[in-house]
């Protein structure tokens, strides 16, 4: 086991603030890189040392793999957190880590590149018994080749590109005659996206869940899930509300996507946190739609209700440690749900904003957390994530952690920013999800 | 079952805060009171009405009976809920509000009155089989008659004040010379304080711990008591740190403990929430000390490890909900600390600090809870407690709720203010503290 005492974080905002918490709980030195327009950024202040790695856009930043391979060589760091989004999910970074002998605190390079091929990962699960959508074997070359293909699954279908993500290069595909232009459409896209056009087609599920499942898994092939997450709450395939458990899984069904998600993890050597993503339809019929190879956003939820730290497993998986508990340890104590804070202007389809937060008052008290990096006085720059602020409250059962949402959604104060805390009051009150009655569709009926 | 829909909450800071969070959780309208100092405070701004009850000084505010039950009045209040201090263990108050038909949060004002006298409550539990330490029967009235008991029990040995509290009135007495001038002293300090100079004497334990217990009661008889905590780290007999479970108490005492507290309760047929305290010898021999007929400050480490909200469960006893659980129910989950911030000098005798907070960070994320009503540019006024917040942290063990600890303080921001914080740091470091061995003069190796 190789101790890890200096860790680089290779990210900002509230998920760095996350990572050095972790890392100061177990002892471990942090360094922070930031850029000229992060300067003033809780992450630069909490971490033991920080350094400027670019200006504030993000290629010349928080993207630039060599400014930040170098800072963490000069700096001498045992291991680098990636956080999730920037350069979490490269596998070429994960790479130079390998080469330089810096633990990456996530999976190998290769199970990051395998993952992020969307048409091999479907492939892969396929060949491992794992449920996935009806659909092409790989990739698809033609609009007549894509064409026979839907004839036999039935419209509509969807066309995803291969290294998509966020839904760029995606279109839904309802007859043969819109074929060609919307192939045409999605390749551009997904060419200029991601740089390779490569795309692939699948049944499009109408009405469908979004279940996730968190996995843990250690150098020596155990892996475990950490139950289920309900994110079908989405806006433009952004997470705006998650919870867990989902409130639609019985135990059976919970269990039998549990050993799925874990079998998946198994199928590709994954070793460290990543999450299985689920569609779950109509029917209860689940199918694999993506693996992320990092630590989610909405990893605290899991954590309200199992109980154990995701950060700081992380490290320990990365220092080689053996995951501390079997299947059978990991209970569900209770319901979560996080909200995603965003300076953003609902009245205007949900702009970023930045500016000064003059004022600021976030709730507190039993059964609420607060995951953020802002404080008053701070200044959101212009050119990151407009989420400010992870607001996480947690209950004896679902009803308690909705009213605690509630109650903690009415006292955020974050002045004169704009923010989405209407739509979550409005999400949060709704007679459908009082009920448990959501699907991806779900933000259409409040937002028109 | 009368149904609570109007609450008066008859005090300030972090407390009135924490109740107005559980009555918009049960939906129940808040009604804060404040003094003309208080303006400012968060109470008056998160409740949905409030109303201003008199100048600062607490005597013409928030201590002031006749005013409060006015606006309770006026304002048609179902309940009022006392808090902490102030008027919360007042039986006149508490008859005051029997007798206007609204219901007092707490228990009946005759347990009050039994409770508050504690020479009586020495009596009344001794009858009913809680151990007392060794003493006089009731109160002593001269110092021949303190001697001859004294002889009995033996030197050193303490008098105390039958209406006494936070450490007034108290005298420890270490030969029969010493006894009469000490025995004036006493009086003389009791007769100020609580306008009452009966006195009563106890053998004077010089090695203990103060572990509580927390009891909830309904108004049908059934008793629970939700474990213990550990209060031992006390500076002039205000407790600094607390945590649950107290790590000195094993399976069986805790239960017999337990069991002892509730039988305690029921002994005076007790209504609501309240605390056994017990004192334990080296020998881990246990007795009463005294018990307090409301809410404790360190109410929420008792929250973290049972899972129970208390001020939502005093809210529903006082609504005539039965207790939704018994004893074999209760379990406990983790371990929590929880240290009291104080605005005060540590450099100069902890001397209370008012005036601006200039700049305010406070921690977050997982297993870190804030009780407080402090915010950026809050004015801190002179004349209340200098308690400005509660920094909780629960771990799965006692081991990461210290290390969580440790960590959270670190990031804790109040300027200009002074603070306790560097000495809660000290605590929290110290080679006797991460051992467990504490006791009530532990903090003597620390303040010199």
């Amino acid at each position: 086991m190789a101790q890890i005492k200096r860790i680089l974080i290779a990210n900002r905002g509230e998920i760095a603030v996350r990572i050095i918490r972790g890392c100061k709980e177990l002892g471990i030195e942090t360094i922070s890189i930031y850029s000229t327009a992060d300067k003033e950024s809780l992450h630069v202040a909490l971490a033991d040392y920080s350094i400027c790695v670019g200006p504030g856009a993000v290629q010349d930043s928080y993207l630039n793999l060599e400014r930040i391979m170098s800072a963490a060589v000069a700096l001498a760091v045992d291991a680098i957190h990636p956080g999730y989004g920037f350069l979490s999910e490269n596998s070429k970074f994960a790479q130079m880590c390998e080469e330089c002998n810096i633990a990456f605190i996530g999976p190998a390079s290769n199970s990051i590149k395998l993952m992020g091929n969307k048409s091999t990962a479907r492939e892969i699960m396929a060949a491992n018994n794992v449920p996935v959508i009806p659909g092409s074997d790989g990739i698809v070359e033609t609009p007549e080749e894509a064409n026979k293909i839907a004839e036999i699954i039935g419209f509509p279908v969807i066309v995803k590109a291969s290294l998509g993500g966020g839904g760029k290069g995606m279109r839904i595909i309802n007859s043969s005659d819109e074929m060609e232009k919307f192939i045409d459409q999605a390749r551009a896209e997904a060419s200029n996206a991601f740089g390779d056009a490569s795309i692939y087609i699948e049944k499009y599920i109408t009405t469908s869940k979004h279940i996730e499942f968190q996995i843990l898994a250690d150098k020596y092939g155990n892996v475990v899930h950490l139950n289920d997450r309900e994110c079908s709450i989405q806006r433009n395939n952004q997470k705006v509300l998650e919870e867990a458990p989902a409130s639609c899984l019985d135990d059976e069904l919970r269990a039998r996507m549990g050993h799925t998600a874990v079998e998946a993890a198994k199928a590709i050597g994954y070793i460290n946190a990543g999450t299985i993503e689920f569609l779950v339809d109509e029917n209860n019929n689940f199918y694999f739609m993506e693996m992320n190879t990092r630590i989610q956003v909405e990893h605290p939820i899991t954590e309200m209700i199992t109980g154990v730290d995701l950060i700081k497993q992380q490290i320990k998986i990365a220092e080689g440690e053996h995951l501390p508990f079997i299947q059978e340890d990991i209970k569900i104590h209770g319901h979560a749900i996080e909200c995603r804070i965003n300076a953003e202007d609902p009245d205007n389809n949900f702009t970023p904003c930045a500016g000064l937060i003059k004022e600021l008052h976030l709730p507190g008290g039993k059964g609420v957390r607060i995951d953020s990096h802002i404080y008053q006085n701070y200044k959101i720059p212009l050119y990151y994530d407009s989420m400010i602020c992870k607001l996480i409250t947690w209950g004896d059962n679902r009803e308690e952690a909705i009213s605690k949402m509630n109650m903690a959604l009415s006292e955020v104060i974050i002045e004169d920013i704009k923010t989405n805390v209407s739509l979550l009051q409005k999400i949060i009150e709704h007679p459908d999800f009082l009920v448990g009655n959501i699907d991806t569709k779900f933000l259409n009926k409040i937002i028109r």
